[in-house]
């Protein structure tokens, strides 16, 4: 049933075209932008502070990345998630590095409590720190199976009311109550950059399309972390490397409808 | 006849390999530099606001492209187009996102008046947004067709006594006097982030050339433009998925000649 | 006996998986996070100026790029440079453009005063540049052979205390007493954007592995480019074109072992 309501998402994403407002790093912004593109979404990346709000209001949906988080990125997210919460937009937010980079913790928990994060995605090391727990952290790529993820993903989800998803080999997602399990994906994915930004990106257009159809957030969330590891395997399918296999990604995204998660969806909730 | 002048141009520029300055945002700029290398010309992306004067002035051209116009891009395109003008250099200017974001059109304005623009691309949304028209504007990425487009790029050459180019599915080119269209193209590049800017960079390479050699700047512009929309045609022809097509695209463009022009442009004038 | 001890390094960076703290240009960064990837290290670019420092004392080596040096690269850059200085890392230095903006010599300067660079990588123009020797240098993609150079940089690392590399058609290597000369590459390496990023950003990794492992860093920069050089021969095998050849290079990279060093490396010292 979570599949099939994912499923719907996914589709929704592909009739609305919504507008993604990204503040992200500059490392993969290209990927981020291309991907969307490639899963039916509009993206727009607007970081000068003064012209954040207004950006945001008519966006459909805000993504903010904490990748490289440059002074004047950290004042246009500020602007751009008052101008979403005016405007009743979902936030997704992606601390990338707030494992290795603790002050990046209170930048997340200010953002929200001046507008409120629909969305909190990060990898499993970045999760746990946000859970306050210790987690063996390597630079930005750690994947590895984690102790406790569970219960950090849960417990975050509830004191930040909020969906929080954890990626890793197997992604936990919860928004306090409810939790899935999402078993798509291929390791090559962690031998590229952005896999990750490119899932919280694809958070962001599934938030839009779930918010205008009225649909939920934790769906949301599963559809397109679902979406970006059924999209891997296939591109694993037809290449290896991890050059061609970046290019085959972006083909494959470009395929995946509502069809593709009924069929090869592994999320159990 | 403009379009053997417009082939001449696209021979000029792999003679010459002129060094364009861009100052451009960050999501697309890779995309810039190597389609700019492919096309024959030497890319350079310099803005630290005190050395974008110099830089500018010994460059060939001058591309300014306000995708993520932070403040100290804004600084140093004040700078560059300073030097720009100083050294006799062309600036091409991509008012990116000026339909959405309201302020950049000042910003141009004050580039104009204090350096002179010698060719404003944009897509239709941006030039009629320019010409103060309201227009159907979804981000950045809007390539509908839209009546009145002809007035508008013809009445904007003519205020700003500049080179005006507006793409999208046919692509409307005028200096105030003449008028052409271009219709090469296909529609797989409105689905990949990057192509306007890629255009934009590209009429710096032929605006380098067309100066240096005494040529015309309206050529210059459909020079460019044609020779994109060949390319993405060649690149159809090989790879109808996103991610192959952006790898065929710069592959096509490497092999873009003056002959391109002569056997397959589409050029009415 | 260089290309084994050459050989080994490049095995270490697989057995370690360094973490690079990368300060670097927007426009190549992601094919240097990716080319990092595929070497079996692990990238991180943080340039915000108040977490560089914390960053770099956590990572393996720092690598510093001119490229895009805006103002708040230029004191993040300071900030990491004492980090790594503080725990002992090694820092690698690419002065892109110093050739045609003179300013960032005394930027070079400031930071080898402050906290040491243990590798300067530049192409000829820029290495050049340094040695205070006219060459003809065109933006950043200067490539061709320059007479002067192994003088020069010999010159130059003698007077730093430092590895310095100078790529080209035949990369120069040299610690101030022994000299390198590597003969790998292919001519299609300069028409794409990014070839002498990656390079540096592999010294960074080989620096890093070296330095762990009581090696040599005059051997890791040996490493690094004669690495790339290969990749390079082994892409062109595969693809002519430059949007083809990027992707064959990401792949080809990931496949490069010591062996690949031992069998194919033409390093003459």
């Amino acid at each position: 049933m979570i599949t099939e309501a994912a499923a719907r998402i996914i589709e929704q994403v592909r009739e609305q075209r919504p507008l993604i407002h990204c503040i992200t790093n500059y490392i993969t912004s290209n990927d981020c932008a291309n991907i969307l593109l490639s899963f039916g979404a509009s993206p727009a990346m607007c970081d000068a502070w003064d012209e954040a709000y207004d950006f945001a209001r008519i966006s459909a949906a805000l993504y903010i990345n904490f990748g490289t988080y440059i002074k004047e990125q950290e004042a246009a997210a500020v602007e751009a998630s008052l101008g979403a919460k005016a405007a009743g937009r979902p936030i997704v937010l992606d601390p990338v590095g707030c494992g290795a980079i603790k002050r990046r913790i209170p930048i997340l928990d200010h953002l929200h409590e001046v507008a409120g994060i629909a969305i909190i995605k990060g990898n499993m090391g970045e999760i746990m720190a946000l859970a306050g727990k210790d987690a063996p952290v390597k630079g930005v790529d750690s994947g590895a199976e984690v102790p406790g993820i569970e219960e950090a993903v849960m417990g975050l989800a509830s004191r930040y009311r909020c969906v929080v998803a954890a990626t890793g080999k197997v992604d936990v997602v919860s928004d306090g109550t409810r939790l899935a399990r999402i078993a798509n994906g291929v390791e090559l994915l962690t031998r590229l950059t952005g896999a990750g930004c490119m899932v919280g990106a694809l958070c962001g257009a599934t938030a839009a399309a779930a918010c205008q159809s009225g649909g939920d957030l934790f769906t949301a969330a599963i559809a397109a972390i679902a979406a970006m590891g059924i999209a891997g395997e296939l591109a694993f399918e037809k290449a290896q490397l991890p050059g061609s296999f970046r290019v085959a990604l972006m083909d494959s995204i470009y395929g995946i409808r509502g069809d593709s998660l009924s069929q090869r969806g592994k999320i159990q909730c």
